[in-house]
């Protein structure tokens, strides 16, 4: 007798968002693999899942095929999320991290699937795949004009993707996020909140915001991204069913600025403004998705940008971020 | 003084179009330096060149950086031709050769670019792109959704180019184009024309054609092809320069046929065909490009589908093919 019980993979299954999906999907009935180098993604974030005879995690690195190929046996579904997690681009860096850790990742991913005959895979892209669209919101059949070598990674993926449910009869479900915020999302580092909060921490007089405070981006929580998915998942069902997901307003910087202040109960803080519309080369500075797709299926976001980001916040600071 | 020449770098240079794209480079009064493996490039494609003191050429890889970074030293602008010449996928071929030879390739090039300073690219994408669009003519503006690994690669390049000049301040031409035939398209193997002769070279009685015969294409000859791209680069200033090249019509694969056994003087051919509705896995059957965009800057095609298909054949048959 088959064993009806669904077995799904999660790669970058330590991760902020991953490690509670791992949770979400055996909630959900499936058994879980997951998969993390550890890198960004944390041992402790999984380590309550362990203790769950359904769940198993492997310190793995998918850019090493034989590492990837001992996860795939038995597998029904790939949640694909592990990636390069630095979306910034500093003078210096090396180009080519976003080709390594997103594109060249996936293709093993992918062709590891195809060895081992598993013909479902979920997708975490994200909103940058638009660049600056002239159209806001921006619908999935927008075209795609990355400006930076993370987005144009991202449109990489998805073609990739595209390219091998078409040749090798495999389903896919692309989730275009919007900025990701809560549940474990780092407290140090490299989202806006934690990088406003280590500041004003440092220094409860002043805030140093990146670029000119206008930039006005959309925010959505991490439960609401996962639950986004899983509605998708069961209820769409075509080759490649492509979704954009996030919340229908967008706050800008100066106001998240504003909110984590509150938050902190500091007062008379003022800004300074690294100056130039964008906090950093490649930064989309403004967008908004339309998620009228995902919205027939029966979701929507619990909560607007700014409620998200006020919610977020005080997490943060209850963690003593 | 500052030498007023432009100079240029064709990479795949001794290739089918690279080679008369270098030879009408040279009329133009660029200095041309072609690199060329020479997998499928031919070195008597640019032995004529050679004698001319503006032009260069390297065997060379640009999967090797030591052997492109010799190559951009005083370049003003790169033509990026090399690229996998097989687009045909049959089980149990690898599946990452066109992420080496065409993603991993343009990451090269575009870096190599970046570390010298070379501003401009221009990029051979593909009709392949739009995958089966339901929409013909299809602009440029329509979602790409590839359906093969090839597809999926230049929908990749595309973005990588697309980040690179966003990031660090290039200027790029990117041309979708149709099928490309006449010139000194090869002889033997790869492409429809040249797959017809041969069979019909060995069997007078009966030619089998890959699917059914029903598939629709738009075929371009060389020459038009380098006019078209030339004039873009003359006429057109955006940061990224997107163009569909091609005819405005489309042939079926029965008439490609008709035409080949008319022009070798054969009759009474039995048509056999291999079935399916495409000539191989990751095949799109139909495509028609819309060329308003071009049109608009001056270019058209000289000749139909048709008359590129006759034109081509005569040439093949000429040459003893």
């Amino acid at each position: 007798m088959k064993c009806c019980i669904m077995k799904a993979l999660v790669t970058g299954g330590a991760g902020c968002i991953g490690s509670d999906l791992c949770s979400r999907l055996l909630e959900e009935g499936y058994g879980v693999v997951a998969i993390d180098n550890l890198n960004s993604g944390k041992i402790e974030h999984v380590k309550n899942l362990e203790k769950n005879k359904k769940f198993r995690f492997i310190k793995g690195d998918i850019l090493e095929m034989s590492d990837i190929k001992k996860t795939m046996k038995g597998i029904d579904i790939v949640f694909h999320l592990a990636a390069n997690s630095d979306v910034k681009y500093k003078d210096g860096d090396p180009t080519d991290e976003d080709l390594r850790l997103n594109t060249i990742a996936i293709y093993n991913v992918l062709e590891c699937m195809r060895i081992n005959n598993v013909k479902k895979i979920v997708f975490t892209s994200s909103s940058v795949v638009y660049g600056e669209a002239e159209k806001m919101p921006t619908d999935e059949d927008y075209p795609l004009r990355p400006i930076s070598l993370y987005a144009a990674s991202k449109v990489s993926c998805e073609a990739l993707i595209s390219g091998f449910c078409n040749m090798f009869g495999m389903q896919s479900w692309i989730f275009r996020f919007a900025n990701i915020v809560g549940g474990k999302t780092r407290k140090i580092g490299k989202t806006v909140l934690s990088d406003f909060i280590e500041k004003l921490s440092a220094n409860h007089k002043e805030l140093e915001i990146l670029g000119d405070g206008k930039q006005c981006k959309s925010y959505l929580l991490v439960n609401d991204c996962i639950e986004g998915m899983l509605i998708a998942i069961k209820k769409s069902n075509e080759k490649i069913n492509i979704f954009n997901l996030g919340p229908e307003d967008f706050v800008t910087v100066d106001e998240i600025g504003k909110i984590v202040i509150d938050e902190m109960g500091l007062k008379n803080v003022k800004f300074k403004y690294s100056g130039g519309d964008r906090g950093w080369k490649g930064d989309v500075p403004r967008f908004l998705l339309d998620i009228t797709k995902i919205r027939k299926l029966g979701w929507k976001p619990r909560y607007t940008s700014k409620e998200a980001i006020r919610i977020a916040t005080r997490s943060l600071l209850d963690k003593g971020g």
